[in-house]
């Protein structure tokens, strides 16, 4: 069994290299940054527990190593700020300092290398069950950091990607169905999903969008967090929302397209809002990635779903929430280990 | 049972006011910070764990909210850095949502208030076990934080405060006689440290310390982990290290001061090397805690302990060690669950 000090050189090696204003990185008892003139510092931070969020016995470390960051990063990519650092406070138990450590690291450094990220510190602990909590740091030109509080009425509400994926490759999952080889390329979302940084700073950069937030929750969650912290309220066209694509076969299970883009979590999306005059300014795709107006922001509150008809109903949070006892779908992963 | 969005309001609170620099706090996808000219930002993140590092039915809940962040806090005192901001990850049992919570709440906001703490963001998630995770952001004057790396040979060593008395409050805990009237006041370190964040800023400021670090892990680790980043050895006095007062009839127990001054962990105490030419500036107590030198740097590796009768011997890292299988004493709390 390593010491703990072997396991920091062995995370440590594997995320060597200068950083930028790092004077002091993984070693000392705090790291040590030096910010740059004009700039604004972003943090977040973000646990992910095995049993709640994954399951290790069906999940590879590899992917759980890339998941960990890029979830935790798209909370940068919400603000439109650049990944810059971050800490890795890792609990886990004996015989996952072996092998299953190797995996979890290599897609850790494969996620940091991809969004730009430098290691600075951590902890490491013994415990019975994995548990991984991440801190990321990012930067902003001072002042352009893009809230949640910036929604106007008229404002465009716009999304990323296509809504649902993260949720449907979860219920393949849950059913065992995720090793069949038609389903295989549901999946993918739920195992990578990917922080949209390359559209959060095109949007922060060009001041583009009045508010922001990312898709961890479901959209008929975060779009009311938007709704909330803006004082306002929201209309969205169901017949608009881009929809994971579901087989027919895979319909007949019970996975309703709408339902999985709206209340489906974890797709790591930016949903966002532009002001009606600008909002002819946005392309079509930003780095690859499609962007999509699917409604507007009203005066007043709550969000409102129209059908294909043209009939508009309240739309309530339906996505992820720990604490809601009745609708914890991501409950159903632990009852895969029962 | 309350959502996560009334659990966020309740802790968002607990810890309201303005905060200097910082530009949004809780309630966005990330915290937003302005870094005030000629500083440099100081980072740290520790996990605090359930039947690791506490026990749900010895400690009380409003002790565990106090040392959890007095725990993180202790990193950037032994920078010689201000603490600012802190984020915190919380994982609990739907049980412990309740009276439990508020009891937790009330001694992290009296440790937020006492150490210039602001609350910019954090985490929520059901959990079977209580899993805190605390990041920690400090502020420095640039180039002024204290590393491990500067010790120099013929620099003066000193700690802060008494050594071993949280290993020896922890010890009457594992055997039960925290609740003893006799030994309450001996306990009270180890359920309360306290970060020596004023000696620590004051050696910074002065530039009086070459290296420092807290003594978290125990003496003879710690004094190791600034001997190996500085490249030196240390020659510490028996005689001269500040012990923790223990009763007769407690040492009759087995417990023996020295040895707790040396390995016991958690006292949160700041060990620290002095040039030479700067050690008599030193005051014996700053901010009321007693300043004491106990030996000097060397040459060469290794810490070498010399006795009352002037004998010399290598003194072994034998402090906390969570991935080490022979000496993991604090795996003895969980025992006591057992």
């Amino acid at each position: 069994m390593a010491t703990e000090e072997q396991l920091i050189d062995r995370i440590q090696r594997r995320f060597s290299g200068p950083s930028t204003g790092l004077r002091v990185g993984i070693g000392d008892d705090a790291a040590v940054m030096t910010p740059q003139k004009g700039t604004e510092w972003v943090v977040t931070t973000d646990a992910f527990l095995e049993n709640v969020h994954f399951l290790r016995k069906v999940h590879p470390a590899k992917a759980l190593g890339y998941k960990a960051l890029a979830r935790a990063t798209s909370d940068i990519a919400a603000m439109g700020a650049r990944p810059r650092y971050f800490l890795l406070a890792l609990a886990l138990p004996a015989n996952c300092a072996g092998t299953w450590l190797d995996g979890f690291l290599d897609g850790l450094a494969a996620a940091a290398r991809r969004f730009g990220l430098s290691l600075i510190g951590g902890d490491t602990t013994k415990y019975p069950s994995i548990v991984v909590n991440l801190t990321v740091i990012g930067e902003t030109r001072r002042g352009r950091a893009v809230l949640r509080s910036g929604a106007r009425p008229g404002d465009v509400i716009c999304v990323s990607g296509r809504l649902g994926e993260a949720e449907l490759g979860l219920r393949l999952v849950q059913r065992g169905l995720h090793k069949d080889r038609r389903w295989k390329q549901l999946v993918g979302k739920h195992f990578s999903p990917e922080p949209r940084l390359a559209l959060g700073q095109w949007l922060a950069d060009r001041r583009c969008a009045s508010a922001m937030i990312d898709t961890s929750d479901g959209l008929s969650t975060d779009l009311g967090h938007i709704c909330k912290a803006s004082g306002v309220g929201a209309k969205i066209f169901a017949g608009k929302i881009p929809m994971v694509k579901v087989p027919p076969e895979v319909q007949r299970m019970g996975m309703d397209p709408l339902q999985l883009a709206i209340d489906g979590g974890e797709d790591y999306e930016l949903s966002f809002t532009v002001p009606k005059g600008m909002a002819g300014r946005l392309p079509p795709r930003v780095g690859g990635v499609p962007v999509t107006a699917i409604g507007e922001i009203t005066p007043g509150e709550g969000v409102v779903l129209v059908d294909a008809r043209g009939r508009a109903k309240p739309l309530r949070p339906g996505g992820w929430e720990p604490f809601r006892r009745h609708r914890a779908h991501r409950g159903k992963l632990k009852a895969l280990l029962d």
